[in-house]
C-alpha cells in the first residue's frame, strides 16, 4: 500500500516522463454530479455497414475502394492533417526582428494513414483475442520499419519471424520523416466519428511536443543514472510496490502510473528496455497484443460500456541520434475520460487548462478497480 | 494579411508564452463531420431557481445559506479541491533512492472559492453590460488583494477609487499561498454543472504548471530584451499587423493569438505592462469589463448559441520575487471548444494528447469571424 495519508490529503505528484506536476484531490469524489451526461453507445451495430468507409469492399470519400481485407488494412487518410507535397516555405529570418520570435513558424510535411483493426464493423479491440490483435501489432511494426531512417541504429534490427505477412502494401514515403505517432481515438466522447475499429498513424518532419518532452527526460535520466532506462527502473519499482499494477505478463507491465492524469489512465511498458516495435520478437509481439486485450477488456468491464479512450505508442523516433534511440523506451498510453460511470466523465477544463491537471480518485484506487474486472468481456456473458 | 501561403500549407507555430509548438492544418476544415454532436442549451431558464445552490437566498449543499446578494457573491467551495487544513505530510527523502524521483510527491494546501457573477439564474457574462461586469472585476481584485503577500512589491499599490465597495466579506486565509487561479467553466461541454453565472478561484501553496511555464518564458524574455515585457511587445506587433485583432479599447487588446490552440481561442491583454488586477485603476477596470463583454457577446453571436468556454486570468503570483512580479503581464485566456457550429466541436484527443496540439482553421480566419460578429447580442434581437 502507498502511504494511507495520500488517500486523504491534497497533494501534487511529479511525472518524471514529462517533467511536469499534477494535482491530486482524493476527497473530491464525494462531489455530486449534475452536469453533462455522456450517452453510451447502446445501438447494436451490424457486422457490415454498406455506408462505412472502413468496411471491406466499400468506396471511400475520394473514390478509392477498400479491398476485401481479412484482418487489418492501411490507407492514406483522405483528410490528412499533413501532406507529403505542399508549396515550399521558409520564414524570412532577421534575428534582430522581434516578430521572428513572437510570430515564429515552420512548415511541416508528413504522411497520415488510417489502419483498420478488423474487417467487422461492430467489433472493438476489447472484443478481440490477443491472437486477433497480433496482426495489428505486426502491421504497426511493418509501417514503422518502412519509415525508419536507414541511418537509424534500429534499421539493422530484424527479429526472426514465423508469422505470416499481413499483406501490407504501401508506397514508400517521399522523404525521411522524424516521428511516427501511432494512436487511436475510441468512442464519440474522444472525437471518433466512425465506430468501425480503427486507428491512425501520422508521420511528420518535426519531433512533436509530447515525445520531445519525454525524450528529454529519458535522455537526462540515462545520463544521470549510468545509462539505465527510466522506465525499466520504474517497472521494477512498480513490480516491487504492486499497488498500481493492473496486469502483467513476461514482457509487459500494465500500471496506472503514479502520475496518471486521466481517471483510469494506464500505461503499458516493456519490463526490459526495448526501444521500439522492431525490438519485439514474435512471442513479445503476442504479449503486447495480450496487454492491449487485457486493458481494453477491463475498461469495458469496469462500467459495462464500450469505454472511450485515446491511446498512443511512444517509441524511438524514425530518425534519431544514437542517444535518442537508446534512451527511448517502448510504451503505450491510454487516456480514458470516464470517471464514475458510463455516463459521468472527468472534464479537464478551467483549472486544468489554466493552472495544472487535476485528478480526483488516486491512481492506486483506479488500479485496484481495474485489477478486479479482468475475465470474460461482460457483453459475452450477457449473451 | 499574413503570408497567404499559411492558409494552404501545414505548419507549426511557436507559442512564446509557453515555449511550446502546435500544428496548424488549414486545409483540414474540408473534412466532413459524422461524430458526436453537442446539444446546445435550448431550455429557457427561469430568473430564479429554488433548487439552485447559487441563487440568492438559497441553501447550499453543506447547509449554509446565500445572502440576497445584488451583483456578486463569494463563498468557500463546498467541494474544494484543496483545503486550508489537512494532516501534515513530508515525503521521506533519501537522495540515493530512485523511488524519490520516480514516485515524487508534495502536499498542497489552499483555498477554493466560488464567485457568482449576477443574482439572476438565467444570465451569462454575454448578457451583461460592461458596467454590470465591473463588480465582478472589482471582486476579483478585492480577493486578489486579500491574499497578496505583504512582502509582494504589489502590496503597496492601491489605486484611488470612487467605486462603491462590492460588500465582499471573507475570512482571511490561514497561510500565505503562492498562486491564485481565477477561472470560469461555462457550458456543459466545458464541465460546468450549474448554468447560474459563476466562476471559481483556487489558491494554492505551489505555483502550478501553466503559470510556471509562462513565468519562465516571460522572465527569460525580460532578461534578454532589456527589461521589456513580452506581451507589451506582442501587443504592439499585433496592433501593427491587425489581422488577429478581435477588439480593442484604450487599455486592452483582444486577439486570437498567433499560437491559438482552440478554434476560437482569444487572449485579452493589457496594451501597456500591468502586473496584476491591482495595477488597474477604475477606468481600466471598466475597460477590462468591456473587453470581457465584447468577447463573450461575440462568442454567443458567432453560432447564435450560448458559447461554451473555459477562461482564466494569469497575473503576478500572490507571493513572488521582484523579478517574477515585474515579468508578469496581466492577461486572460478564453479556450472555447466549438469549431463549426453550435453542435460541432473540436476534439483535442489522440494526436493532440500523444504528440502535439493541432488546429484546423487559422487564428487569422477565426479573428476575422469574431471581428465581424460584434454588435447587439443575437438573443436580444430575436425578442
Ligand atoms: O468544480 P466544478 O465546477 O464542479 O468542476 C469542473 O471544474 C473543475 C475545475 O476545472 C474540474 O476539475 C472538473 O472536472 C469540472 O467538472
Ligand atoms: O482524424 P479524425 O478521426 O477525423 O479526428 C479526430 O482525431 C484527430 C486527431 O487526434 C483530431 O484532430 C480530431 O479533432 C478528432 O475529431
Amino acid at each position: 500500500m502507498p502511504e494511507e495519508i495520500l488517500n486523504d490529503i491534497s497533494h501534487r505528484r511529479f511525472n518524471p516522463l514529462r517533467g511536469s506536476w499534477l494535482l491530486v484531490s482524493p476527497h473530491r469524489t464525494k462531489r455530486p454530479w449534475q452536469g453533462q451526461q455522456e450517452s453510451p453507445s447502446k445501438i447494436t451495430l451490424p457486422d457490415y455497414d454498406p455506408t462505412c468507409y472502413l468496411c471491406p469492399g466499400n468506396k471511400r470519400a475520394q473514390g478509392d475502394s477498400n479491398p476485401k481485407y481479412e484482418n487489418t488494412y492501411v490507407f492514406v487518410n483522405d483528410y490528412s492533417a499533413v501532406k507529403e507535397e505542399q508549396s515550399e516555405y521558409k520564414q524570412e529570418s532577421d534575428p534582430k526582428d522581434v516578430s521572428n520570435l513572437l510570430l515564429r513558424v515552420e512548415p511541416v510535411t508528413g504522411k497520415c494513414y488510417v489502419i483498420t483493426f478488423a474487417p467487422s464493423h461492430n467489433l472493438t479491440l476489447a472484443d478481440l483475442s490477443p491472437k486477433e490483435i497480433l496482426p495489428v501489432v505486426q502491421t504497426w511494426t511493418e509501417i514503422y520499419t518502412a519509415h525508419l531512417s536507414p541511418k537509424s541504429p534500429l534499421a539493422a534490427v530484424s527479429q526472426p519471424t514465423t508469422l505470416a505477412p499481413t499483406g501490407l502494401s504501401m508506397t514508400a514515403p517521399n522523404a525521411q520523416y522524424k516521428w511516427m505517432q501511432i494512436f487511436e481515438n475510441k468512442g464519440a466522447a474522444m472525437g471518433c466519428s466512425n465506430p468501425h475499429p480503427h486507428g491512425q498513424i501520422w508521420t511528420t518532419t518535426g519531433l512533436p511536443e509530447e515525445p520531445a518532452l519525454e525524450l528529454e527526460q529519458l535522455q537526462k535520466y540515462r545520463r544521470e543514472h549510468g545509462g539505465k532506462s527510466m522506465l525499466e527502473d520504474y517497472a521494477n519499482l512498480e513490480m516491487e510496490k504492486k499497488e498500481r499494477i493492473v496486469f502483467q505478463n513476461a514482457t509487459f507491465l500494465v500500471v496506472c502510473p503514479w502520475w496518471a492524469t486521466w481517471p483510469f489512465e494506464v500505461m503499458i511498458m516493456s519490463k526490459k528496455h526495448k526501444r521500439a516495435l522492431v525490438d519485439l520478437n514474435d512471442e513479445e509481439k503476442l504479449q503486447f497484443a495480450e496487454a492491449i486485450a487485457e486493458v481494453t477488456r477491463r475498461y469495458d468491464n469496469l462500467f459495462e460500456t464500450s469505454f472511450p479512450y485515446s491511446s498512443g505508442i511512444h517509441q524511438a523516433p524514425l530518425e534519431g541520434t544514437d542517444d535518442e534511440c537508446e534512451a527511448s523506451h517502448f510504451h503505450m498510453h491510454f487516456y480514458p475520460p470516464l470517471l464514475r460511470s458510463a455516463t459521468v466523465r472527468k472534464f479537464l477544463v478551467g483549472y486544468e487548462l489554466m493552472a495544472e491537471p487535476q485528478r480526483d480518485i488516486t491512481p492506486e484506487q483506479a488500479a485496484a478497480r481495474l485489477r478486479d474486472c479482468g475475465g470474460e468481456l461482460y457483453r459475452k456473458l450477457l449473451k
